[in-house]
């Protein structure tokens, strides 16, 4: 399949991240539809233009006519939705989806599907800290990265078709790796640091200290506005890869601790220079 | 003292912070006078019109004709200058510094310097990710907090002079707090958020994981690139009070670890709760 605007896309659960896809395609001239939950969020998508048709219903006909299906709903309800509606999706219909989370959804989906339906799975790291369709703005793709996650039954046409549609989505960089790698990186780089922020914020009470706060504090704990349904979904789904990651941090501060414990400067001066050093490198990437 | 610019004013230390004093005391018509290591840093300011007049020695015709000597050095050079040259400073002159931890220095400074001089300490909570007089920039002051900290033997003319200087400076709040609080604030909104960033980059050393670099880690490390010569001298000067907070936030992490072991999703969602309440106060005040 050739990801040209012939093709008619319909987005499954239309959120924050959904009503975003919708707007890009929309704007590229793609044919898109919709399926949510709340009539709303239809209604309001057709009157801002972000869809050509939608329902608030599992409608058999819009799933049949779509030959790109984008899931855009949390990992459970993703993996309850095609327990039950997996039957209504036509051969040769590519499916794919916007969940932070992998090992733990990929294979499942993958085995539920029939034959002839292809689940390539894809992680638009992207998001904003409201949610909803009405939040919708295309432009958080814009210096962001989109993953495409494959397993080994997935076929290079789709892995190509999932690439290019990140690229038509006008994600910054689109890289591939299989759903382990994933979810060890997205351990360390987004839920380790967003467990940093929270547990930042629960460690002091002290409301009086608003006043004195300065930009480091504010940039660590932008995170820490966190929305608890979903991230606590996440941080499950990904429980393995995230404990091991925490583990690895929990002894790094431990070893920061000592040293300031046992005024070890040099041991501390150590680990600053280590950490400069990386910094750097993460530095060139962007800012 | 009132604080009109008939006032001499001389600068002990020319880093990125002195200048930026200089460059923000020069621009509301103050005479400047500097006394720094470098010869190329006084050279440079000279050239550059951030001071009047300057030495790279300790010289006792600038000491004698400042009204207002201002300390923008390390605390340990700065306690080590006064023992060595305070004798120098005339009666009548109002002193202040830069320092970013306070219990550690006040009450020794205040202690030895000769009656009729006065030290009312400060603390510009601004600062770049560059060092040296070449990059004074006195924009970083325009968001920035400024906080006197006096002790009980301070003045309330001494206090009032101090809290004007901030004001001229240009800084966006003014507050006042005693070395004790000032310290513990400074121990969790500072010095622990550096703890954090240097204790993350240390944690894991995959190089290939600046590819999939979002915002959110960019952000809350964005600090982890530090003088580590400075911050370890005021990582120990503040010893007790940091402790204290990296054990406070050790508590929260370790708790969160626990909910993600223990599959606990109803504590993780409580303490997200109120890690987002939290941080929406923080919101209020700037961004």
């Amino acid at each position: 399949m050739k990801l040209d605007n012939s093709k008619k896309i319909l987005i499954v659960g239309l959120g924050l991240l959904g009503g975003c896809y919708a707007l890009a395609l929309k704007k590229k001239g793609f044919y898109v539809s919709a399926i949510t939950k709340e009539k709303d969020d239809i209604t309001y998508a057709l009157e801002n233009g972000l869809i050509d048709c939608g329902s608030n219903e599992v409608d058999a006909k819009l799933i049949e006519n779509a030959d790109i299906i984008v899931f855009a709903l949390y990992p459970h309800t993703f993996i309850e939705w095609i327990k039950e509606n997996g039957h209504l999706i036509k051969e040769g219909t590519i499916i794919t989806d916007v969940t932070g989370v992998k090992s733990c959804i990929v294979y499942d989906i993958q085995a539920m599907l029939k034959p002839g339906v292809e689940f390539i799975s894809a992680h638009p790291m992207a998001g904003r800290e409201v949610s909803g369709v009405r939040n919708s703005d295309d432009s958080i793709f814009k210096e962001a990265n989109y993953i495409v996650v494959p397993t080994d039954k997935n076929t290079f046409g789709a892995i190509e078709l999932c690439k290019e549609l990140g690229q038509i989505l006008g994600f910054a960089r689109v890289a591939v790796l299989n759903p382990e790698k994933h979810d060890e990186m997205i351990a360390f780089l987004s839920q380790l640091t967003h467990c940093i922020a929270v547990s930042l914020m629960c460690a002091n009470d002290n409301p009086g200290l608003v006043l004195y706060t300065g930009d480091s504090f504010r940039d660590l704990t932008r995170i820490a506005k966190i929305n608890d349904e979903m991230w606590s979904e996440l941080f499950l789904s990904n429980r393995e890869a995230l404990l091991r990651e925490m583990e690895k941090y929990k002894k790094a501060f431990d070893r920061l601790y000592d040293c300031v414990k046992n005024n070890d400067r040099e041991e501390m001066r150590s680990m600053m220079r280590i950490s400069t050093e990386r910094r750097i490198e993460f530095n060139k990437k962007g800012q």
